[in-house]
């Protein structure tokens, strides 16, 4: 039984601790994370934001982190020079992770992409998400929840690969990928069983590697057993999905919703596919999502 | 707090008695159901199939629906001629429900939507299912998850009418709709937002009756009053949704599972906008849903 809070352990005994470079770091909730990854020994971190607000603001509630060895203050002015901070350390490799601060994500986004010190590669940039579901022994990696609105057969490609890197970096090997659809068989009229079937046939043919993907897939069969029986299906990933691909954004979105509010799942998640990982939770996160994200950042940037 | 077993002793407590006709009749898992809506008084039925077969099949496991006051038997020959008469029972108006029993989808649909004595109204036909999700007090009806592929505007304007009918004959008089999307802005890259506001608009200038609609709104945003909040969102829809309408097939098939199979949602679900409520189960589905379903057709006929 893979779980959340394991890869938790196993990002905090990784044998060099990497940096994580928080953009607009002055905010209480963003430093109950920091706290929480220093006091696990998860990280080091440089913290970028005015420095007086800074230590104002750390003295406040976490008077433990100022002067704290793993920690690093360092002053900037505004959100947009933050970011741009922030970002430098990653790209000239001072620190290994980049995380979003009190800052919109637009900023902090454009900030990374930028053409000069960004950290694009030229890949796509997507949102891997680790969720743990009451009822269920292992993790299960969503995407794209949140980057790609309609991603076409290429950008699935790239979407597949930075899941699969993800679920590698958590220690599953070969990850079952299922391209997901409302129906098993392919059918014209529905673009998500075209794509997934050359996803599968792409896979077959070795231009999809480390995983097994086979597609299209509703997500009953994709999940469980008894319904990939029932329904007659015995292929590779029947019942076995590792990886759950959506077919659009909307798609994605509100199958993360549904598992953290209906079924309520545990997660983490961040964004794959630039030159570093992209911690980029929202204000409405807990504090233990928060950790879940980093820690899926750290063994991703370990890989 | 409202529940499916309450919408069963609702069905159950209805003065007229409606008739359900179900197209191929002799099959257990069918029989099932019809013996659990026999003993809770909930419909008479007219079961059309081979009739030796059906005596046959129904003395082995059920000898007590044998000569029951509540069922007809209809002989008829192959699936084509049951699915026939099974159709034009209900648009003489001998029965009142059509009911889907051991054959495919598409032969019973397609009796049911034929020009001359089908049951085609000019209508979008659409899935709607009402569920009952734990730690929820209310039912969540979600449509559409089966029917249509790539609604547009217009076919979502049916989608939602024929949602608020079943609503409404479950006892929600004014229920609030969102359409779903992955964000609340309005963004001109995602369709999803744009028919969502087009939606909501026409709602407040009287081109949707009965309900009150707003969108575009991520799940979250729309089942919890705590996510709204914490978004800003006032509106009058904010946390407060009955009715959840998916942007697409897909993203509608994925929230359908993702209630069943990782939220342990109990569901019942039929096919609104023909002039008959249509209950189409599947053999997966347990004998629990299919009697959800049945009264929901039950309810939705007898309104």
């Amino acid at each position: 039984m893979q779980t959340l809070s394991e890869l938790v352990n196993q990002a905090a005994a990784l044998s060099d601790r990497p940096c994580t470079a928080v953009a607009c770091a002055a905010d209480t909730d963003v430093l109950e994370s920091v706290n929480l990854a220093v006091s696990r020994g998860l990280a080091t971190f440089k913290l970028f934001d005015d420095k007086e607000l800074l230590i104002e603001t750390i003295s406040m509630k976490y008077p433990q982190l100022v002067n704290h060895p793993d920690i690093e203050l360092i002053d900037s002015k505004g959100i947009q020079e933050a970011a741009q901070l922030a970002v430098e350390a990653v790209s000239t490799g001072s620190a290994q992770v980049l995380m979003k601060g009190n800052l919109p994500t637009a900023t902090l986004m454009k900030a990374a992409l930028q053409k000069e010190v960004g950290l694009r590669t030229g890949n796509v940039l997507s949102h891997v998400a680790a969720f743990e579901i009451p009822g269920f022994d292992k993790l299960f990696f969503i995407s794209d929840s949140a980057m790609n609105i309609t991603p076409d057969l290429q950008v699935k490609v790239q979407i597949i690969e930075n899941a699969v890197t993800v679920a590698r970096a958590c220690g599953v090997n070969m990850p079952v990928v299922v391209p997901l659809a409302a129906v098993e068989a392919v059918n014209p009229a529905m673009q998500a069983t075209l794509d997934a079937a050359s996803l599968t046939m792409m896979n077959q043919r070795g231009q999809l590697e480390n995983c097994i993907v086979e597609g299209p897939m509703a997500l009953d069969n994709a999940i469980s057993p008894e319904a990939a029986h029932h329904k007659g299906l015995s292929g590779p990933a029947a019942g076995k999905a590792d990886i759950l691909i959506a077919p659009n954004l909307e798609a994605g979105n509100i199958l993360y919703k549904s598992l953290t509010y209906f079924a309520r799942a545990k997660v983490g998640g961040i964004i794959q596919g630039a030159s570093a990982p992209i911690v980029v939770t929202s204000r409405a996160d807990s504090a233990e999502t928060k950790l879940h994200s980093l820690a899926l950042a750290l063994l991703v940037s370990n890989n």
